[in-house]
């Protein structure tokens, strides 16, 4: 069904404060709610609002976090989330990256405790609008295997980044390093769909068909060893930097499952080295010059800043009634 | 042939001290070659060397580069490479990275009017000597394309990273966004071998079925739109942050296209949010947890360093005898 935006953001704001966030919270995680829904993929976005208003309203998920600086030194930080949503930790981390580059041109703010961070857009965005190349990593539990070996090996590390060109819409990359994320792929076995044979392998071992043999199966990471490299990195850079739980570790201890997750923001100030009308230019250079080496070039974050501006000019978007039920349920007094 | 390495090691540095270097910078570049010879891979690698010889013989490659610091802001430093061999440049980047990380925990150096850097390995691998997790980029003319797109969109990216690990090898990525590199490409294409459909289009946009046809026709990137997106942040960091070329710029302009590569070197320093003995218990168990999940795992480095080991107790390694003889020919006096 057709939804105002603005009454959207309304319901979502009053079910985050009567979970108990402050007016400030509250305000900062329904932007990052309504501006992931405004780009109408169907997950990483008010679909996941329900599960979790669900898990604050259990405590399993702490309302009102009070952070910890555990250590810093000249341009890193590390923080103890104490337990709270995923998005406020990350848009605090990648404030805190931020403003450590506008000191050391470049900024590292790395924190445990954490939660689901829903996707990388919000966060690097956010420090692309403020001047930043801002790039993001959440650490999972193992979700991906890799070719050869049995079973799931390695987290399939949600990364993003996003970077300001001039004139143009920010570049926006928001990927997980399998071919395919979860929530994309359960969408795709719900529509009976076929997917790559190279995308991973099902219960048996061999090379799937189907996305429900898949979602059964084993995901592999992009480009085999180059992306399981590359996994291992964020898994070090998140769960090892941030003194967070490393790997499987979450699978050992009852009940900490919840607070397994970790996260790593990193900021580059992009007028350090540079004047703001020189990168600008330069950066703008980039696009102009990737769009005009082949007809249709898509640069990561076209079809979500299409899908915003769509959403802005009629002021609506398109959800299932269901679940704009659920959420004006939780929004009532 | 069996080559002994010590007798290797002292023809590339005369070779190399013949072509102008300076004891010091031959010295650097000899371990380089040296180093990435032990490996084993074949490629990227001594096999390079002639065709370095031959550019600094011809003088479009610098054997006494005077590096020009163009810009500075806290940890980040953007450097004039002089047209020097892509090597030195690059060990030089890495220097500079790890001593601003000294400094401010993590280091960017980025360094225009550099040439091929050979591979990453040798560069991350200081980085990771020095207790730093070294990560760097190489940025190249547009030799990938995109699914859907015709022709080369964008350079396949040379990448990699290392970090020490404790007692244990520091874990080593040395790869190309790319599915398959260059030098890997051709070394199929000779020994006549077919290559996965999902790495590219043959000429006349099909999906592949041998090497031969990929050569002649377009790569693709790892997941596609995914390793698209991560080559673009590459370009952003050397072309566009170094004041280098950007994309396909060097294309257009007359005998430049040698000095159209940049690179972007980045330190983390591993005991700064941690003490020593903290990190290297914690960043162990991250290896061993990997180890452990399954049966099989190699850890991106593992190839190498038994390569590595290997050499170095027999002294000696295998090489083609007329590659042997165009070293020892150019080492003459």
């Amino acid at each position: 069904m057709k939804v105002n935006v603005k009454e959207m953001e309304q319901w979502i704001r009053q079910a985050l404060q009567r979970q108990g966030l402050t007016e400030e919270d509250a305000e900062i995680m329904t932007q990052i709610y309504v501006e992931t829904t405004k780009r109408e993929v169907g997950h990483h976005d008010i679909h996941n609002l329900p599960s979790r208003l669900e898990s604050l309203k259990k405590g399993t998920l702490n309302p009102r976090p009070v952070y910890t600086k555990n250590a810093a030194f000249g341009a890193l930080e590390r923080w103890d989330g104490d337990n709270g949503p995923g998005e406020l930790i990350c848009h605090f981390a990648m404030g805190r990256a931020v403003r450590l580059a506008e000191t050391h041109g470049i900024g590292m703010c790395v924190m445990k405790n954490s939660n689901h961070y829903l996707c990388s857009a919000p966060y690097v965005l956010q420090a692309a609008e403020q001047g930043c190349i801002g790039f993001i990593i959440a650490k999972g539990v193992p979700s991906m295997g890799i070719p050869g070996c049995k079973g799931n090996v390695v987290g399939q590390s949600p990364i993003g980044y996003a970077f300001p060109a001039g004139g143009q819409d920010p570049v926006l990359l928001d990927i997980c390093l399998a071919y395919v994320s979860g929530e994309e792929l359960a969408k795709r076995a719900r529509a009976g769909q076929e997917v790559p044979g190279w995308w991973g392998v099902d219960k048996e071992g061999k090379p799937v068909r189907t996305a429900a043999e898949l979602m059964q199966g084993t995901k592999h990471p992009i480009g085999e060893h180059k992306g399981f490299g590359l996994a291992i990195l964020c898994e070090l850079l998140t769960g090892v930097l941030s003194g967070g739980l490393i790997l499987d570790e979450d699978e050992e201890k009852e009940g900490i499952r919840a607070r397994s997750t970790s996260h790593c923001a990193i900021a580059i100030k992009t007028d350090a080295l540079w004047s703001r009308e020189e990168y600008e230019t330069r950066s703008e250079e980039l696009l102009k010059r990737l769009r005009n080496r082949s007809a249709g070039v898509h640069i990561p974050g076209d079809g979500s800043f299409s899908h915003i501006r769509k959403c802005e000019q009629t002021g609506e978007t398109e959800l299932e009634e269901e679940l704009i039920e659920t959420i004006k349920r939780w929004a009532e007094p």
